[in-house]
């Protein structure tokens, strides 16, 4: 990358943090700050720096898609355990773009009504149209996630859904959605830390579920399903990336890269006029 | 108000702003800057402080409501001849609060589906769930502005609107949502400026329409429209505010400053805990 705020990076991080094949989640040191060479410091530092960039290129991508020039977009997905940081990702990395160029949903249990359909019926209702950037707080993964570890749906119909899943995002990338995959990577330790955080902060307690001490007993078998995830839906057209986060100045910055260097691929230009500019000025000039 | 942001102001905002029994539009000045003694460096910097203010309150909203101690939420509505800076406002102002608390809406030009509907049928699908902050950039009175000037429907439907706009916002505010209305409002040689602008930078080509000059050219019909609107809603429980939007720097500020003011009148609260704290801490300590 050429951009300005990025010499510190020694290789791109949609390379470096890729899930390809051979990945196994337990080899990632979730303290690790994978092709950044900075500290915490200079992190923050070219975190700022890059949200004039990302601002510009959102705001590009925008224009070129009301020109209809271009059908691009990007579907952020966000996957964690509780605590991750996925809260502070959508805070000071999505946060920092436009409002207007952004499509956030956060997936919560689903209703009765999303589950009397097919699991990707309330997914599809999300994709983020042409020109923006799309946002999932979890996603059709906890579908194969707490779906598997807690056998929410039979053992045939998980399976089942692998295979759908990568045809769904094949689609979405044949219509011109580059879909960015992330898991934010924590530690059991690091987790119990900030659950005990919350524990002893007022204005944390609202943060705080008694439900996620329960999740937190089934790690190993999340960390399973995870893995498995991992494997079976890192495609060449929508790849995983796995970022450690334990630092979290670390996993805000390499979320913002991964953006940063997806636009960059996208490269949106400014739309050429779609009217007589000398025309237009000549009928203003009038009024 | 006590707030530290707010100490150039000379009054409320909300008071000093709002349309009540005999405003005429034509009396405000969009080069003022009513209640605001700083100059335009000093904008800057009260608007920037503001936003960790803004944060907190945001955050208290959304803490409150998951915790079911409140249901209330805001509602913004955002209206105003095109260039008089709602885009500013929305990425300035409301791009300055976490994302996970904002519902925006843009309404365009209805679609065949909408017009088969009510007019507010659309508007109430985007109504704030309590604890959000809730953005209509343009919204249900587009159908007696566009819709009065341009004749979109007959004169006796324009008229049964107004009346059923204030059941409706009186409805959201006996709900717990707080609406809050701004019309900015700008002169039209500052319009002929930005508008000139847009067609001497071709970054900003995709943000001009033909369309804009002939709604240009119908501005006194527009401002007899507002007036309309002003003195037939602006009630109790939804008053509107005009802001003048010369000075963008002004508009921004005061914008901010009006949420602010509604904020600190819900007063939110962090909720208490609705667990045992210490059997947790045991809990939590055991894994």
């Amino acid at each position: 990358m050429t951009a300005k705020s990025h010499l510190q990076w020694t290789a791109e991080a949609l390379d470096i943090l890729r899930v390809g094949s051979g990945f196994r989640l337990a080899d990632v040191d979730p303290e690790s700050a994978p092709g950044y060479s900075g500290d915490k410091a200079r992190g923050e530092a070219d975190l700022a720096a890059g949200v004039d960039e990302l601002d510009e290129y959102q705001e590009r991508l925008y224009a070129a898609s009301r020109s209809e020039v271009t059908d691009s977009s990007v579907l952020l997905v966000l996957q964690a355990m509780d605590t991750a940081g996925k809260g502070g990702i959508i805070r000071h990395v999505v946060g920092s773009v436009d409002p207007q160029g952004v499509m956030l949903t956060a997936f919560k249990k689903p209703t009765k009504e999303e589950l009397s359909h097919d699991f990707l019926w309330r997914v599809e209702k999300r994709v983020p149209q042409p020109g923006f950037i799309g946002v999932f707080d979890r996603s059709h993964y906890e579908d194969v996630l707490i779906g598997r570890v807690r056998s929410l749906a039979p053992a045939d119909e998980i399976e089942r859904r692998y295979g759908a899943i990568n045809d769904f995002e094949k689609r979405l990338a044949d219509a011109g959605t580059r879909v960015v995959k992330i898991m934010l990577y924590i530690s059991p330790d690091e987790q119990k830390a900030r659950l005990a955080e919350r524990l002893e902060r007022p204005d944390k307690y609202w943060k705080y579920n008694p439900g996620d001490i329960d999740e937190r007993k089934l790690w190993p078998e999340y960390m399973k399903a995870y893995q498995v995830v991992l494997e079976r839906t890192s495609t060449e057209y929508a790849p995983w990336h796995v970022v450690p986060a334990n630092r979290k100045w670390y996993a805000r910055l390499a979320v913002q890269a991964l953006l940063l260097e997806t636009l960059e691929a996208i490269d949106p230009q400014w739309p050429a006029a779609t009217f007589d500019v000398e025309a237009e000025k000549a009928r203003l000039a009038a009024t």
